[in-house]
């Protein structure tokens, strides 16, 4: 069984999505050990703390000193017996020294197909913004491993969403929130939970998961029809 | 009726693609005056003769000087009475003159989700191999007005294309070729010819045809069968 933490700052969306595939069965093999905030105001802690999911708050403000709060968020995750960290939404950049300690165990989901608008400066509404901007008809999320860039990790799944005519940054931010970030951020939890994921030379490479494989044949067909048409229109 | 004036260097497939979709109807009022190549041997040229369509051709051996060149190719361009020029593999760069004379009426494909792996030094296969380096699971197609910069015009149509677990570079070429470029330039030909595409502050606009709605939504159906799963497998 995969011990997840899942680091959280805001409303925690991707937090309840992982939480509902556990529930429904979409991911197996693995459970939520603990949610870690650096915001005591999150709504997120009230969704885990809905979800009978330990919680603990971990501030700059409680920890002004860098090294201080590394070592107040390693022991957390330690304590937790954590084997793979999620980042939904959050805002703190996590150090070297962290992101060294969970090498290939520490994913993020990225709102754009990395590498089209990634790197720094590009977050949050930010980024739909620029897609919008560039006239851009194909948009989509990432979900990689964090390595020490922004967003250079190995890229686990994408997932490709429609831009329409007359958009606006939050319309595209939602859709590209419901149609690809809460449909590949579970399903790589699975995939890393049953095995199917490894990382060679900086690329990943992914087996498929044939622990649940009728459920996951349901869910493809499903996705045909739910699949974004990927033009203009 | 629309003139297009194809120009091609090689097989000229998207060449072929554009001649079935004018038989077929997917593409309607507008037709291909003439191909022009900068190649005596392009197999293009026997295509574009098999269909009954004239052909030129317009060489940097037969012009060696720049500007006879541009002198040449746009006397051709007017005598075919051109109101489109699609690049259809043209491997010569146009000149300043020549996009100038042809504003906002000249379409180019590329290979790739611009603005993920396009510009300088990003053509041919040389694209689906950094895709591939990169880990990235979702590439596609882009159809662009072309103006002074490389790959940077107005984006018109735009289709993702699944990356393939231990995909070659020409394997993933031939499936975003099959898959978007054949798709998606005979219908940004199509809403061109039929009065939906405008370009403001250069970002291009797209109505939906409905000069042809029904098929239009046929192929819409049915592209949603047949739309790559756009993730990991």
């Amino acid at each position: 069984m995969l011990n997840i933490t899942v680091l959280v700052s805001g409303g925690g969306t991707n937090l309840q999505a992982i939480i509902d595939a556990i529930r429904s069965g979409v991911i197996t093999n693995a459970r939520i050990g603990c949610v870690i905030s650096n915001n005591a105001d999150a709504y997120a802690l009230t969704r885990a703390a809905d979800a009978g999911i330990d919680t603990c708050v971990i501030s700059r403000k409680d920890h002004p000193d860098k090294e201080e709060f590394d070592a107040a968020l390693l022991k957390a995750l330690a304590d937790a017996q954590t084997d793979l960290v999620v980042l939904a939404g959050y805002l703190v950049v996590l150090s070297a020294k962290v992101i060294k300690a969970y090498e290939n165990r520490i994913v993020n989901v990225h709102p754009s197909l990395i590498p089209a608008f990634c790197g720094q400066g590009f977050y949050g509404l930010k980024v739909h913004e620029e897609v919008i901007a560039r006239g851009c008809r194909v948009t989509g999320a990432t979900v990689h491993f964090v390595d020490s860039g922004t967003d250079t990790g190995p890229i686990i799944m994408q997932k490709a969403v429609e831009v329409h005519e007359g958009d606006s940054p939050k319309e595209l931010q939602q859709r590209v929130m419901e149609e690809a970030e809460w449909v590949i951020l579970p399903r790589t939890i699975d995939l890393i939970a049953n095995g199917c994921v490894t990382v060679e030379d900086g690329v990943a490479h992914v087996q498929q998961n044939t622990a649940d494989d009728d459920d996951f044949e349901d869910e493809i067909e499903q996705d045909q029809y739910d699949n974004a048409e990927s033009e203009g229109f």
